[in-house]
């Protein structure tokens, strides 16, 4: 079969992650907006603030009147009324006068700058005196300073945080059309597979890919749907995969490793409609027997069925391919941190090596300690915080070198 | 007013976070698990794996039968059967036998080694060439190798990721029980203050602080409740206050900044049953208009205002207090990125000073740029991916000094 030669490089396999049909849109209440993905540009349909506001405590004045004010040479204004919170101010002031305002308040007309409390005397009770010079436009924030009609205040394909959803709601947004969340279908298949519901018999272990990858992909955006395990035969996996292709945006194929499995596999996804085999084995490690096909604009994967590679090959690859249909393009709020490595690590040369670490905080910096261990135990995936890559044209890294961490 | 006086430092505010009453407990499925928080240490109630396993597809031998074993000079063994996958094998092997076994398969009585099936040929339908030397418990995992019955496996307090989700599967545990996610009640006061459905008179703002705090909690696992915008009086700022103190278990007032706003808030917690004033301001900058109280073991909270200083506020203290009475004792894979500083930042000595930064990568290394800007725009925590935290002792911070990151 000609699709066992489909080895490709991690570089080849990114390039795809552009292929596949992006999701629609759907509206949702800004309430339910965290870690949605903006799905259109969003401009500012008015000033924000709409109004000169007061950022302290304190007189609205004519900054003029107060140049060369000091503790021995006040300045003199007469208060001409109270700004009340909320309101437009009723009265404007001129030359030598002030008004009492409060940190939100608008400004009356005539003035244009603020002198904070701290810095006034009451002489007596309709005159203030001011102690320092203010400057113009001093604690006073301008009609449009924050953003301007016409402003870009959020891109397509903003994964939306707690300030951006503020600042939704600062522009009367109640709702933000989104992208819908990608649904992934999750298979699990191999007949030493049971339920976790299940005591397994001796030889069979509890399905822990489909918890694992479940969880993952909620975090990673996605609306995860388990179809349950599948037996291992070609009739059983075509069934359920071309239903999950019918009503999923995605499919992953995981959980049994034995050889009659992955060739099914293969056959599966060669007999879905209008189908590709873009990829049949990764040049990386952990997860080397990788199956990635193209059916109808949609992705297919089939992850090894050891969990540990399963998540590795998740998280390195498939969640960029989860996000891309996503629409998420502006993912701004992560970033990988860097750590030091605290000894050395070998790699073989021509392979992408990723390597299990725990990270640990030292002297104002990360460390990285890899955690040793068979690759097959949960074990080792527990105690590590994140991955490392080891790239395929190096011989491995070196104590102190610093790396970039794929947070798991 | 005593309470007037109550300015307390970081520290002292700190120490407050284990005062307050833990929520209950709750059972969830485990597909619901995620960033949830275990209630209860968990033991292996059985080994993990409860038998002996192949990590290759080859051959299951007796290790000292290849003792030697060469391409010039193969062990000659005969094929007894074939293991299939999830069964107990139905025959064992002895010396110069060998079975055909798969990943994940259980060895036969007799066979403590594994020899992968690259170094192997047939020599005819029922003898293998073995072609390479293997040792003792090569390619195989023992019974309880993983994790031995009675082993700690996950303790009380951690936030559950894929990784432990994907181990209570493999022990079989299809719910679990965990920390009921915290009610966090959210008022908005302030006579200012109009919902995100209207448009503003002149001199009004729309609430954005409930919808970025509401998002905020959310994203510390909070449950978090709205309680909309209540007016700027004691009558209808204690009626509401009460009520949510009966309803969840912290309270979050914020939004107006009127002098009359902050003189309420004091006076309603203090009124309120079994109340006491922990902290009124606190020397960190921005937040320092916040007050911390108690009531009936709850954490009740008034925040500045301004949205820019809520939010420092609540990423800087309030989430540890959340993160407490949540059970929250171990988000080990959280942990905080450093980043290197792009520029001398100045600060007053005595105060705790928070910086907003834009983080980018620069030659392996974070980097973290100060967003300038006046504090009371929403574009400046939009712009920002991070705050820094400059010492009370310091006079500041050097360009290239490095920085611990509280991402936004």
């Amino acid at each position: 079969m000609d699709n066992f030669f489909k080895v490709k490089n991690l570089e080849e396999i990114m390039e795809y992650a552009s292929l596949f049909l992006l999701v629609k849109a759907e509206e949702v209440n800004l309430f339910k907006a965290l870690n949605r993905v903006l799905y259109r540009d969003i401009k500012a349909d008015a000033n924000l603030p709409s109004f000169k506001r007061s950022s302290m405590d304190g007189y609205a004045v004519c900054a003029r009147d107060t140049y060369g004010a000091s503790e021995a040479n006040p300045a003199y204004l007469t208060i001409k009324g109270v700004i009340k919170m909320g309101e437009k101010p009723a009265f404007s002031i001129t030359r030598g006068e002030a008004a009492k305002i409060s940190t939100g308040g608008m400004l009356p007309k005539g003035a244009d700058s603020v002198v904070m409390i701290e810095h006034t005397d009451m002489s007596d009770d309709t005159t203030i005196e001011v102690l320092k010079s203010a400057a113009h436009a001093q604690h006073v924030i301008e009609a449009g300073e924050d953003y301007n009609k016409g402003d870009a205040i959020i891109s397509a394909g903003t994964v939306l945080k707690a300030q951006e959803i503020g600042l939704l709601a600062a522009f009367g947004k109640d709702k933000a059309k989104v992208f819908k969340k990608p649904k992934v279908g999750i298979i699990s298949t191999g007949d030493e597979i049971v339920s976790i519901k299940e005591t397994p018999e001796q030889g069979k272990i509890r399905d822990v890919n489909t918890y694992t990858l479940f969880t993952s992909l909620k975090k990673a955006g996605a609306d995860p749907i388990s179809y349950g395990i599948v037996k291992d035969d070609f009739d059983s996996l075509f069934k359920v995969c071309r239903q999950v292709l019918s009503e999923t945006d995605m499919l992953i194929l995981s959980g049994g490793s034995s050889v009659g499995t992955k060739d099914y596999t293969v056959k599966v996804f060669s007999n879905l409609p209008d189908s590709e085999i873009l990829a049949h084995g990764i040049s990386i490690s952990p997860g080397k027997p990788t199956i990635l096909a193209k059916s109808a604009g949609k992705a297919l994967w089939g992850l090894p069925g050891h969990i540990v590679s399963a998540l590795a090959v998740f998280e390195i690859i498939v969640k960029q391919f989860v996000k891309n249909i996503a629409g998420c393009k502006n993912d701004k709020k992560i970033y990988s941190p860097f750590a030091k490595l605290t000894r050395n690590i070998s790699s073989a040369h021509g392979r992408v090596d990723f390597i299990r670490v725990k990270v640990s905080e030292n002297n104002g910096e990360l460390e990285a300690e890899p955690v040793l261990g068979k690759s097959g135990l949960l074990n080792s995936i527990v105690k590590a915080d994140a991955l490392i890559k080891i790239n395929k044209d190096t011989e491995g890294l070196n104590k102190g070198d610093r790396v970039s961490l794929i947070p798991l």
